[in-house]
């Protein structure tokens, strides 16, 4: 049995075609490369029920991932995130069927596991031996411990402000770790200038081909775990955008497998108002994205002035009826309590940006009643704790608690 | 069908028996109590293979688990969580099946959420309304989300010096939080006051019955995921002891079930050299341990100077042939390390403290190359920044990463 039916490598803007058993970075004409599979042999050999007996990791998919042999496999099990329903938040916005999917409860507290579970056993195959990416964070925090596990040396490069949780995670794995007084679009430089002198392999978003097909695997699972009915709306908070377009090319792939039939869900693309390009873009029908100058946003997953991919996130947006939503970071921050104090679970501040989109959009009448709404959180709260502050009583041992301080 | 097989509760000290029906603390005699089924009807109406096609939580074990009524569940999908082979820290540690339970991977980044999980449920449908408890951060975040999601609300003590994330948890739920300057011990008298003045559910460790209960559903996974042949060591970080006394109890449980036969793992207590009243018991062949003075570890979780559960523990230990050691904080630091570049798993320093252990017991040869040995990794590296610090150089913008840079 083939462990993976990839077929090649394409081009979405020039239509060029490319190996996929030979390291590939961005096509000639500079855009990202995306992997094409031999659906038709998927679909005669695997079937949606077959899929039930899997392993319960985004790995159950491996006809529709890139690495063809089993043993280079990377895995601590990521993927299969539960998709909830929130009955008490959904009522307190009057969407009766809010879910989230929950993207904390993956190796490493952030979606960006996926990618680097899917990126980093494909470059294994390809034999590479070092790496070298930008990060605002989470993306290098994963990618640097799959990397160790694959025994591949990474570096990498973050903002001097990125979650100082995510500086220990790069460190604690033996990766080499620089940090930028500066943007993501900074490392990116500094980043470039390695892979050229050094030919290390460039890691970073888009620049490789694979990372996608690790986050594509949230939009198999949404349709797998709805029962491949899918939901009316899809929201998720955008930054490079990767995941996003990975759930849209997905998706497509299961319509072509004949595994998913109707319309697709209206993906919406959330973002800070303190770094919207997309929604700039949007808004006026552009299809592609202008650099946020002094762009600033404490979900700093999202602070990325331009995307790289921009224009497969605008197009996956409007062949999908979707929208781009800007929200405000008081309404982060409420969002983020709100799912906490109704629901249980303590997200991430991106995350709890696209429950903020989701009341403006219900407010507007654009989300329905009826809809199915599908919030997609990317990461643990705690991997965040600057986002808030807390006041509490200090008591010595021998005080005890009274009424009055209470909240 | 009936969901739960719980027959009743039964103290492990002077053999009074209580129902589990109405809300019940701990024994007259003042001991914890524990929960028992009734074995023989589950025999009768589960198979080990229909488990195989159960959800992928820790509620597959719904029968075997005190919550009667299925609409009472509070779950985040919590359990089920990886057990993995650590082939290159095996071979350096010269143990060739050396496993990791992660437990990383569930709701709050702790083991703590199975405890809370079911403890939560069954306090929902025993119809509480407030709780409280001392805590050492982990817990009582884990308590504090289930809690929000259950309507309960949570009235939390921990000392001023627990890992401050967890008071992010605490507080994001809505619950009632209060600081000490103290150990667990002092918050565990003030939470004394407080249930005995407001009439409370007093959920501090082993004074309500059923954590425990989702705590011993480690046990069962281990013995499930291992095709129901049993490991020959487990290592438990061990503070309070409430999982490795769930352990114990579900390995019995299961053996009466016939689901596993032969000689149970030996169960082995690991503490930091800076707290170790279970280990100086167990030197000394005693039954309870004594209060440990002035502890410190920066393994915050295991800093119980006194578990109300030790002599639950010690008798575990002993039945089992197994053995109690302490690691300094130095080796735990090593070994947090060490899981992470050899393996690319950021570990919490508890969970560390088992590989230090599992390092100690194979140098006495105590462990055989030959054990199938398990280390219980009990939550998430990134909840404890504060663990080792990062060193790494700031470039500005227009600077380059030089040879003379890298570690």
């Amino acid at each position: 049995m083939t462990y993976s039916m990839i077929s090649h490598l394409s081009c979405p803007k020039c239509n060029e075609t490319y190996l996929s058993n030979t390291i590939q970075q961005l096509c000639k004409c500079g855009s990202p490369l995306l992997v094409d599979y031999k659906l038709d042999e998927v679909k005669k050999r695997v079937t949606k029920e077959e899929l039930k007996s899997r392993p319960y990791s985004l790995w159950r998919y491996h006809e529709l991932l890139p690495v063809e042999h089993e043993e280079h496999v990377i895995s601590f099990e990521e993927g299969m995130t539960p998709l909830s329903k929130l009955p008490f938040l959904g009522k307190q916005m009057g969407i009766s069927n809010l879910y989230i999917k929950d993207e904390g409860l993956v190796p490493t507290g952030s979606f960006k596991a996926r990618g680097a579970s899917v990126g980093i056993s494909k470059a294994k195959e390809l034999g590479v031996k070092h790496l070298a990416m930008p990060t605002n964070g989470n993306a290098g925090a994963a990618w640097s411990l799959y990397a160790a596990k694959a025994q591949i040396e990474a570096y990498i490069v973050m903002p001097e402000d990125a979650p100082e949780i995510t500086r220990k995670e790069v460190s604690i794995s033996g990766a080499q770790l620089f940090l930028v007084n500066g943007l993501i679009s900074d490392a990116g430089k500094i980043v470039a200038d390695l892979v050229k002198e050094r030919c290390f392999y460039d890691a970073s978003t888009l620049k490789e081909p694979y990372r996608i097909e690790g986050k594509k695997t949230m939009g198999y699972e949404i349709a797998e775990q709805m029962n491949w009915e899918l939901p009316d709306v899809i929201l998720y908070p955008t930054g490079g955008g990767v995941g996003l377009i990975g759930i849209y090319k997905a998706l497509l792939e299961l319509q072509q497998l004949g595994w998913i039939s109707g319309k697709l869900p209206r993906l919406v693309a959330v973002q800070s108002e303190g770094c919207a390009p997309i929604v700039r873009a949007y808004q006026e029908g552009e299809t592609e994205s202008e650099f946020w100058e002094n762009s600033e946003t404490h979900a700093f997953g999202i602070n990325v002035p331009k995307a790289i991919g921009d224009f497969l996130v605008l197009d996956a947006i409007y062949q999908t009826e979707g929208c781009a939503v800007a929200v405000s970071e008081d309404e982060i921050r409420e969002a983020q309590r709100d799912v906490a104090k109704e629901e249980g679970q303590f997200i991430c501040p991106e995350g709890a940006a696209t429950f903020a989109a989701a009341k403006h959009l219900r407010e507007s009448n654009w989300i329905h009643d009826s809809d199915r709404v599908v919030c997609l959180n990317t990461g643990l709260g705690i991997k965040y704790p600057d986002a808030f502050e807390v006041e509490a009583p200090l008591l010595e041992p021998y005080e005890r608690v009274s009424f009055s301080q209470e909240n």
